[in-house]
């Protein structure tokens, strides 16, 4: 086995950074889910991280990780999604100055949100412009350093320190299954549970039809997809990292996709019983789990619930003709 | 003072009931939430007891109270909201059987999930019939024993480790804010609050349009009131208990109003800023204190959020048009 990009003592330094600092997220057990998957079901609620989102945990680590006079400089990050709002919140946190360039058409929520946190968001033309290049034009002039979303060591092992709390909390796991956008998390979260005792399978789980992962998994190298319609907006980047990658090659066991009609399920299924509000994406390994996509019967299974990041309106859009799952704990008399 | 119908004793013999049996729920709080009200908040996540409301404390403790021999005879409830599934999952957990007088136009989904829980629904014409009368009737005929919704002393001192257990987890609050329905919550809330140290005032929420408890405690008696149309249909009985209310004189310090508008924007407050999934009903001491019906700048502020039943569908039309709450901690700066 290669070297990978990050160690469990990353995760470690990590996990030691964010003490105090992010929230230690509850793990949310549910005897319906139990019962509909045959499982035992643990799941650590990364929608209730600051920001509403596991982001954050990278953030504010590759920040915390710079020096002091790099990082006196500035930050500059570049998304239209919850890494935005990661860093501006980590940025605010660490008296740090924060660029956020987003598209003119990002969402004005998310836009004010990031305003909010004390971020400059510069804005650009996603149809004409290049957000990479006028990132890196900006950290130029300013001296400041980009912080990429994925393919980042101390981006990784922030992310890995969702499942090294997991796992201290609740002991060994059968299974973990995590979403999988450009690799940061499931990256981490892999390095972090192969230093655990107990074996761990990792599962990966993206859009059906976005194969990024599938395909570099399958080819042994970083493979750029088109991006398909999703409503998992929190996954629609066209490619995994290639830090993330390396270590997905090592650890990780499988990749499953799940359509948005299983999405939309799950996200109904974790309102109606357990009282969550998930984005899609946040709900995207619950989806693949409970669409019966990995064989999890009698097992000790960890899901991340990622994200909730979600307005009211869309999520009401999405989940108002999603199907319920059958409870077979619940049997229909006749009447 | 006049003797109360329960006590503390009462409420700590419950809670040794329910050790084990009802969920300990968590104790939720949002950086927003402290932010928008100038408090500190904690908010004790009743959504996420058994059967998704505070409803299976008082149902489970009333039917383990019961003699052996007497409650061998089975229960019968009549209720078309969560107390039916209070006491149908009490009683399956009791090895006890338990009939549920529901309404004909009762929620499909609650009359389901009513026979899910094992329990024997008895249909009824709410314009035509009198539910109390067929209830009494089948306990006649079958030996069993009501649960009352509210008006019971071991109804009250289940619902009252509500409190207990929030203060023992949070130490001594200044203000503890309560739904009021029929008064069995508040009243055990209230006895259980009386006897830790420190005074916490207790505060009553129920629906702007129903004065049942306001005119009770203005009146000093029990008054029907005609229910009006109101989104909190846990909320609609048309008075408090004869109980309940006479802890209420002793113990409560106010009971507010909250409108349908004020709970939907709890409702999305809730979901957007706490990730959180409330019904009306559960959402209503959250909106009073979100809408400023109360003073509690700089105090330290309980919450029980009571409840989170309610279809994905009918949050959406209640949240769809509901204002943001404005964060003061968002400045928004000119672009």
């Amino acid at each position: 086995m290669n070297t990978l990009p990050i160690d469990a003592d990353a995760v470690a330094r990590a996990a030691d950074r964010l003490a105090g600092v992010a929230h230690r997220t509850p793990v949310l057990r549910s005897a319906t889910l139990d019962r509909c998957t045959g499982a035992q079901v643990v799941c650590k609620a990364e929608h209730l991280q600051r920001i509403g989102a596991f982001k954050f945990r990278g953030g504010y680590n590759a920040l915390a990780a710079l020096p002091v006079d790099v990082r006196a400089r500035g930050v500059v990050a570049f998304s239209s999604g919850n890494h935005a709002q990661a860093v501006a919140a980590a940025a605010r946190m660490l008296d740090v100055s924060a660029t956020i360039v987003m598209p003119d058409d990002a969402p004005a929520v998310k836009v004010e949100a990031t305003i909010g946190y004390g971020a400059e968001v510069v804005r650009y033309d996603r149809y004409t412009q290049d957000r990479a290049a006028i990132g890196a034009r900006l950290a130029d002039e300013r001296g400041a350093t980009v912080i990429p979303p994925y393919d980042d060591p101390e981006v990784m092992a922030g992310q890995g320190t969702v499942a090294s709390e997991l796992l201290d909390e609740v002991g060994a796991l059968d299974v973990l299954v995590v979403p999988v956008g450009g690799g940061g998390l499931i990256g981490g979260c892999a390095v972090a549970a192969a230093a655990h005792r107990g074996a761990t399978r990792i599962i990966g789980v993206e859009p059906a039809g976005r194969r990024a992962a599938r395909d570099a998994l399958a080819r042994g190298e970083v493979v750029e997809v088109p991006v398909p319609q999703t409503v998992l907006d929190g996954q629609q980047t066209p490619n995994v990292g290639t830090r993330p990658l390396a270590v997905m090659q090592a650890l990780v066991d499988e990749v499953v996709g799940v359509s948005d009609a299983e999405v939309a399920v799950a996200m109904r299924f974790a309102a109606l019983r357990m009282k969550q509000f998930l984005e899609p994406s946040g709900a995207s390994a619950l989806a693949a789990v409970l669409a019966g996509h990995l064989d999890v019967a009698g097992q000790r299974v960890g899901i991340v619930c990622s994200g909730g990041n979600v307005a009211p309106e869309r999520f009401a859009a999405l989940v108002g003709t999603a199907a319920d799952v059958a409870d077979p704990g619940v049997h229909h008399r006749d009447r």
